[in-house]
């Protein structure tokens, strides 16, 4: 976030505003700033906010601390989300607000921390205009929604809404072998505690998650903020490529079983049925075994994420990327086993509540209703609870990547709509 | 190693000898079971004898106490290269033979140590013989033959002849940045008294390095034992694709700069023109910026292994698969760089040694005389020693594999063939 074009577009995190912000901006500022060196590496300017690392940890306090300084109610449930409540937690029907602060791998300043800190700044400036809430209202840090390192995306919202068993959770491993379970005792969380909790989601009247575009349909359109209509259909596939390892200097080409070569296939093969169906298939993830220079690999691992605007289409997508592999591989030696590691269905977000945002934003005329192929805690909770996002405007559409931005003004903007929405919602 | 046909062919390291072995076997299988559990991966049953490591340290300890049990000199040179000697080091015109204990990740049990152990079952077989060297007999452990860790294979050996400079060699980073000198020094080897060992190498009349095959050659022949004429020139490209990091579920196919695209036609190119030109052409190591699932890679690195029968086919094999990568680049968006990181000229072993290997193994009509794409320690002394190699039979031609193998009988033959040459060389 910055003034626009102070600065180079590629380090948006390391500007910070060149004037005396207003009173939503300083709020907002001061909080951007506290937060902005957490978790960011050095080296490649991104941010490694992986869930129950310490640099989670350090997020978590800063969250705790931010709902201390405003007297609000603090809560950890047994799945690990972060709670702040402004009324009474137990009253019911409460407008909640709020995103994530862990990161991807090298992610950018925006994805997940702009939503919670305009959930803050947006209370303040509820408070600043001397609005009170008739309703109880909340603002939530969802644990680990990257699923960066266990694997499992939106894994603290999925456990609250019972789409994730703790079982299934518990034995989930990091890159270094570590369970999910061993991770969250050493952070102070209790694994044996973590679940499903429709108590917990029974007291929330509507959910509201700000988050930042992650495309470029708000800079297309001219707006700086949108109103989520729907999230793409998603998920996850893990393709294993089992050939034979074998030495690269003597062993004839016929000879060989390499699966590197049907990963490459897959990969081509993969983008150019994206391209036909009209869809998304990215392989961004590779592990290869043994890994060695001149060694040929007896094992390819390789991720795909893909999404498409309906399910019937992502699943022709995936079978057609899955038999392409399956057929090289027949011709590599290589056998193809293809696992789905997560899926998220299509979300179609309340209609009357985000009809009810966009009139509160001046109304279909001015605010622009759009879908979006990420996956967010909200599409999660979208199942139990009315939930509804806001979107800000990302000049670039530049996602997860240090390369993120967003300009100062569009942000303050967002924190303007966010206090509209709740103010119209929670103290009506 | 093991008896023909005793055990499945996957788990050759797992076998012991089914008979009483005889007098030359019974000193290699000592030696064989004592090195076998050292640095060996309980999950994928290959070895992890890295340079500098704890378990190279083990291989390293094991040497020096078979040089101690047959009361030979044991020396560690300037680069850390081991040497046992049997007579005056100093006297000149050594006749040396040996190998290398190291692996490569998750290699096989046979590649390096077979010779290293042979070099000793061979000494005790001369006594056994009653046959008495006219000049000193030396066996070596040359250090970092694979370049596992920091990348550079041969790193012993080409330090020593002036190969690898000391700065160079010093700053060489593994993959957790520690640097080779960092390594030496917690090893307890000086790396400020590293480089180039002319006097060591005037010490030496003739080398001979027993090896096991990395190919099918004397299994389709129907040999035991073969003499080396030739190591094809090598060597490692390091391909740098660099995009953009973006988000995998929300960026357009069309605003994409996905590097694992290049990556992928780079890799199906390389093989297509390596069958071209009747020559080996790999990637078999990937590195992935920052690899998370759901983020379009930012940078791929791949590492090309590439060989040829002679210099200038792979120049021009290695020029046409870089044009390649550089044109499917600018389709992508994608800069593409790419770095030698090693290369080794063809090797033409000293013809008069080889022919000498020849006649005391029965001449050329019992004893193959075969090229080979791997590079070794013999290699780099060719160009200041008389050297020549000898190869065991690999009946699957399986290298860098935990599946690797050789039948005891074959291995036996090694060591008597090994016997023959030194006491050709050294006793007459």
């Amino acid at each position: 976030m910055s003034d626009a074009g102070s600065a180079p577009a590629r380090k948006p995190a390391e500007r910070g505003p060149q004037a005396e912000p207003a009173p939503t901006g300083a709020s907002f500022h001061t909080m951007w700033r506290d937060l902005l060196p957490v978790g960011r590496d050095s080296g490649t300017g991104g941010y490694r906010r992986y869930a129950w690392t310490p640099a989670d940890a350090d997020c978590r306090a800063w969250f705790r601390d931010q709902a201390a300084a405003r007297a609000l109610t603090y809560e950890v449930d047994r799945n690990g989300n972060q709670w702040a409540w402004l009324g009474d937690p137990a009253a019911g029907d409460a407008v909640v607000t709020g995103s994530h602060l862990d990161s991807v791998p090298d992610g950018g300043a925006f994805d997940g921390p702009l939503g919670v800190i305009s959930s803050f700044a947006a209370l303040d400036e509820l408070r600043a205009r001397g609005a009170t809430p008739t309703r109880p209202l909340a603002i939530v840090n969802f644990t680990d929604e990257e699923g960066a390192r266990f694997g499992v995306a939106c894994a603290g919202s999925r456990l609250t809404a019972g789409r994730l068993t703790p079982e299934h959770a518990r034995q989930l491993r990091d890159a270094d072998g570590v369970t999910l379970a061993a991770a969250m005792e050493k952070a102070g969380q209790d694994p044996e505690a973590i679940g499903a909790d429709p108590e917990r989601l029974a007291r929330i009247g509507a959910f509201v998650e700000l988050h930042v575009e992650q495309g470029r349909a708000l800079d297309l359109s001219g707006d700086a903020v949108g109103v989520a209509s729907a999230i793409w259909p998603h998920g996850r596939w893990r393709f294993d490529f089992a050939g034979e390892a074998n030495h690269a200097g003597t062993t004839r080409l016929d000879d060989r079983r390499d699966p590197m070569l049907t990963y490459a296939n897959t990969v081509l093969a993969a983008r150019k049925k994206a391209r036909l169906a009209g869809a998304l298939a990215t392989f961004g993830k590779v592990a290869v075994e043994p890994n060695g220079v001149n060694a040929i690999a007896s094992l390819v691992r390789g991720w795909l994420d893909s999404r498409a605007a309906d399910e019937a289409t992502l699943a022709d997508l995936v079978a057609a990327i899955e038999q392409a592999a399956t057929e090289r591989g027949a011709r590599d030696g290589v056998a193809v086993t293809v696992v789905r590691e997560s899926f998220t269905p299509v979300v179609e977000f309340a209609h009357d509540l985000r009809d009810r945002l966009t009139a509160l934003l001046g109304g279909a005329a001015t605010v622009p209703v759009l879908p979006t192929g990420a996956g967010h805690d909200a599409g999660i909770l979208a199942a139990a609870v009315p939930t509804a996002m806001l979107f800000v405007r990302n000049p670039t559409g530049v996602s997860h990547s240090p390369a993120e931005s967003a300009a100062e003004d569009d942000c303050v903007a967002g924190v303007t709509a966010l206090a509209d929405v709740l103010e119209g919602l929670a103290c009506s």
